[in-house]
This record gives C-alpha cells, sequence and structure tokens, in this order.
C-alpha cells in the first residue's frame, strides 16, 4: 500500500530470516568484532588483488549466509545486490557461480537499503518468496578508485571518512518469525553542492535528511516511536548534520540516532577520522550486529537509512557536486499496525 | 504469479503508455532515423565533456517522456535507471533535479530491459502504480572509459560495436491500452570465459540463450508464437552465436529474431563493423522504433531480451573474463492468456 509520495507500507511483511557477515582485520578490532560471522586476517583474502579480494568477501558472505539459513541456490528466488567498484564488478564476479537470477542494482554505500527494500517489495507484491541481499566494500579498492593509491601515503583530512572491508548479506523471506520489513521510503537524489570527496557526510546528511522527513510525514510517526533510527554511514559529521537538520523541522532523533559509520570503528583509538563508509558498512553492521539486536529483543521497532554518495572521480575533477541518496527501511520484531 | 525459476508471469499487467527516444548524429544518418523524437547534430549536446552531454541525454529523454505523456514529476511514482558510466553518473546527474522517488540499477546494456521488469514487478505487485524508466549510454564517454581515447584512433577489429549516442525512456502504468508487459524473465550471471572487450557480442550471447531457453521452457511457449524475438545489442557476431545456440536445442528464432544492434546502424555503410551496443541501443531502438511498431499492430506479441556485459578494463587487466546478464520481457497488444 502506498502511502504518500515516497512511503510503501507491507499488507504482507517479509521477515528477514538469517544473515551473514565478514569483515576485514581493523573492522574486527573494533567495537563490535564479536558480532561479525568472519574476521579476515589477511585483507587480500588469498588473492592477488584487492577487487579479487572484495569480490570474494561478498561470494563468501553469500555462501555463509546460505549455509546459516540452511537453504541451496535453488531455493533462492532472488539475489539483489551492488557494490562501489566500477561496473560493480565485485559484485558480478562473486554472483556469476550462483545458479540463481540476479538484479544488479547501483546505489552507492545505500545499497544494503535498496536492495532490502526491493527485494521486500518484490516478495510483498507475490514477483517471489525469499530473496538474498548483499553488498561489500573495500577499503584498499576503494582508496585507489576514489582517491589515491595506498601506496602514496597521502594524509586524511578530519572529516574524510575510512571505507570499511566488509560484507553483509540478508536472507528475505515472504514468510518467518520476523524481525519484519513493515514498510520503506524510497529515497530522491539530492545535491546540496557538496563537492569535498572527503567530506561525504555532509554530502549525504541532506539525502537523510530528505527520506526520513518523508518517513516520518508519511507515516504519521515520531522518532520516539522507534528505539533506534540508524543511519548507514553518515559518519560523525554526517550525523551531525542530519541530527541538527531534523531538529530544525521538529524531529528529535538524538536520543535515538546512532550511525554505522560511527559504531564500527573506535574513531579515536583506530584513526578512522570521522568514521566508517562504504556499502559494507551498512551492511556488516546491520547483518553482523543489528540483527542480533532484534532477534534477541534488544531493538522492537527501528528505522535503518542507508546513504549513498553518487559521484565519480571524472565527475569531481569535471567541477560537478556530489549527488546522493538515502533508502529507509521500517523494520519491527512484531507484525504492527502502528503505520497504518 | 511466478512460473518455473525465473519466470514471473503478472496478473494485472502493466501498460507501456508511452516513450521517448534520442539519439545522436550518426545514428540518426542510420536506417531509423526517422523513429526518434530527437536527433542531435552535436554529441557534444551543448556541454564541455562527453560524459555532461550523455548525463544531459537520459535527463532531457525523460523531459521529453514527461511532455509525450502529459504528466508531471509530482505524478510519476518512481523513476528507474542506470548507465555504464563509472557509479552510473550519467544516471545521478540526470535525475538529480526530478522530485520524483529513485532506484538506481546497473546492468549494463540490459538496463532497459531490467528496469521495465523491475518497475513492472513493483506495479503489478501494488507497490507503484508507475514508473519511468530510462538509460543512455554515449560512444565518446564510453571509448574512453572503456577502450581508448578517441584522440589515439584506434583501429577496430571486426567483432568489435559501436556504442550508441543514445537514450531510451519508457513510462509504465498500472493501467491503459498496452501494449502490456504479460511477463519477465529474469536472468542469471553467465561467463563462458570470453575475455576479448572487442568482442562483447560473443560474451553475451550465452546469457541471452540462457533467459530465452528459460523463458520457452518455462512458459512452454515456441519462437513461433511470437512476432519478433528482438536482443539489445548482440549484433551480428552475438546474433548468430545465439540464434545457432538457440537452434541446437530445438527453438528456431531464426524467422522472428533481430537485433537493436544490427537495426540501429547500416553495418557496411556506417563503418560500425558487428553493430550496434549500450545501454542507449536497445533504449532508442525499443522506445523510437518497436513501440510504435507495437501502437499500430505491425508487432502484436513480442520478446525484448537486452544483453549486458558486466566487466570493467581494470578487471580484464587482472586476467577476468567478461561476465554477462540477459532479462527478457513478453510484451503483446492484448492481454492474453497463452502464458498461463
Amino acid at each position: 500500500m502506498r502511502k504518500g509520495r515516497q512511503t510503501v507500507i507491507f499488507e504482507n511483511a517479509p521477515s528477514i530470516f538469517e544473515t551473514a557477515s565478514t569483515v576485514g582485520k581493523k573492522e574486527g578490532e573494533g567495537p563490535l568484532s564479536a558480532k561479525f560471522d568472519t574476521v579476515l586476517d589477511d585483507d587480500y583474502y588469498g588473492e592477488d588483488s584487492w577487487e579479487k579480494a572484495e569480490s570474494k568477501l561478498q561470494k563468501k558472505t553469500a555462501e555463509k549466509l546460505m549455509e546459516k539459513a540452511k537453504i541451496t541456490e535453488q531455493a533462492v528466488d532472488l539475489i539483489l545486490a551492488g557494490d562501489l567498484l566500477n561496473q560493480c564488478v565485485g559484485t558480478h564476479y562473486a554472483v556469476r557461480d550462483f545458479d540463481i537470477p540476479f538484479l544488479g542494482l547501483y546505489g552507492a554505500c545505500s545499497t544494503m537499503a535498496e536492495s532490502m527494500m526491493i527485494a521486500s517489495m518484490l516478495i510483498s507484491g507475490g514477483m517471489a518468496n525469499n530473496a538474498i541481499c548483499v553488498t561489500s566494500s573495500h577499503f584498499c579498492s576503494a582508496e585507489k578508485q576514489y582517491r589515491f593509491p595506498l601506496e602514496y601515503g597521502g594524509q586524511r583530512t578530519p572529516t574524510a571518512q575510512w571505507t570499511v572491508t566488509g560484507s553483509g548479506a540478508a536472507f528475505i523471506k515472504n514468510e518467518g518469525n520476523g524481525p519484519y520489513v513493515l514498510g520503506a521510503t524510497v529515497g530522491k537524489v539530492i545535491d546540496m553542492g557538496i563537492n569535498d570527496v572527503s567530506n561525504m557526510g555532509a554530502a549525504m546528511a541532506p539525502a537523510a535528511h530528505d527520506t526520513l522527513s518523508a518517513l516520518f510525514s508519511e507515516t504519521g510517526t515520531k522518532p520516539e516511536d522507534y528505539d533506534l533510527i540508524l543511519t548507514g554511514d553518515l559518519g560523525h559529521v554526517g550525523s551531525d548534520i542530519l541530527c541538527h537538520m531534523l531538529d530544525k523541522d521538529g524531529y528529535n532523533i538524538y536520543p535515538k540516532h546512532n550511525d554505522c559509520g560511527k559504531m564500527i570503528f573506535d574513531a579515536k583509538k583506530q584513526d578512522v577520522h570521522a568514521g566508517g563508509s562504504g556499502c559494507g558498512c551498512c551492511g556488516s553492521v546491520f547483518c553482523g550486529h543489528i540483527f542480533k539486536e532484534l532477534k534477541n529483543g534488544n531493538i522492537k521497532r527501528m528505522i535503518v537509512a542507508a546513504t549513498g554518495a553518487l559521484m565519480n572521480p571524472t565527475s569531481l575533477l569535471q567541477g560537478e557536486s556530489i549527488p546522493a541518496i538515502a533508502h529507509a527501511l521500517i523494520i519491527s520484531t512484531d507484525i504492527e499496525n502502528f503505520l497504518r
């Protein structure tokens, strides 16, 4: 059922059946260390390039998910995936060995939310019984592609974020015991003119603001209705901007907000400046940590809004700014009517 | 209703309400010249880079679509789009000024079919009332990104294809007078080990074979049931391979098959070797030419299967082969039960 311009409330709320996560060495030394299924001790993952390592990260995480969910490829109706590498090759080399119908997405760091949102829509609409959603990012492949070669040893500015080496995968079904995806708010592309690739939090915060404002107003809910309002990878700078922007609109999310990019690293001890970023940031934190919190009842009702910065290095060199997007899901441990 | 592993048949078949198309100068000199809404006389489109020109191509085509369909942005529920540029920036800079919820896709040259397929699924499932699907490609931005700078003047091999400068856009609705999207077959990523970026037809043909085989067997239909079996951009080499592969399986598509990459250029006169390619190839040919043929009754029932090659230049330099995908739609001027 559509509710307003951007939000869909599901008549048959799909259930997140199982998740899996893999992270790199540095992420494994952070505060959420114990939450991930696999922590790599070698960020090359036994491969001879960062790109191949990222692809393996995504493939192994999807395989881990199928193992944990006790399902075969043949039992999976769809796989929805994407990543940050040019032409999403992390994903394509990961899924080519899977005998599963595939839908390729590009939402930059919003991909975990975009894939779970589209999967929920397709499942709720009867187009599939279930789907795997998976995404990844890799610090080394991202630095190489977007900024400087690692060997250059470039100095990072205080607003810069650290791309998470990690992958998250979720298996969503048309039946199950929850947590349930009750609804979703589709984002619009928002560009406020930020052009500093070392301050993507600032570029993405207005997109998160736009989507969360739409979610609150279209569903008639308030920040107090949720145990957690989680953003994907705004980091410390972008999170402050988002909370401030929403506060000016009368939505005080300060007590309920957290951000995967703030949670995955200890910013002071781990020298990551403004926090984590990348498709794998929301992917691994949601699939590694948050899913467990939902399962054990510590979180009952939440929003996850993953944000993506939609530029490339060439477009910035040509004087363009950074467009961004945020997609949001409303997740609850109970099938509830509070959104109707 | 799911039918087999990859195919969905729509209970409420969405209607393709209107289309729009734009092409470059060379495409405007080809056999389909009169079919397109706009033919550019300057492939820079008044911009100062090929990438900005491509973005404008997509934006102007979507605007033309809204003008032809007599709708405002506010009346559009979703826009689904993607392109070949790194991080799909052609799309993002095109849609950032639209006040329309956005879903970003990456399917390489299969994007026109992928976007129309997902839009049809979301509309048929009640998640949206309508959607715009749009994609683009640009010869100059693609050559620069995937192969050689134009200034280098590299010699092209006989199997090489010519990326179409063009854009296609379609407006799909939950009601209308057709043509209707009766069903769709979701592709799998297929990699047969081809690693020659100048022979993408050969890399993509096995993906088209896989999807069309699934479509025929899961729907119980035969090539004879269709007036046209259209592929996206296999070109002359890939088309021959596809027809041969299907023939060996007992599906003789020779009399019914055509390919947008063969149709858009006069291969002999226009020096395009194996034919056209790119997201804009299927986009502009379907939205410019084929939609008119459906509307005037020259085609009553058809398949469109757009193919995409899912590599990037870095992955090929690292010794990888070219994975590919094809997504197929079954389109008819009547709501029919022949698929039930």
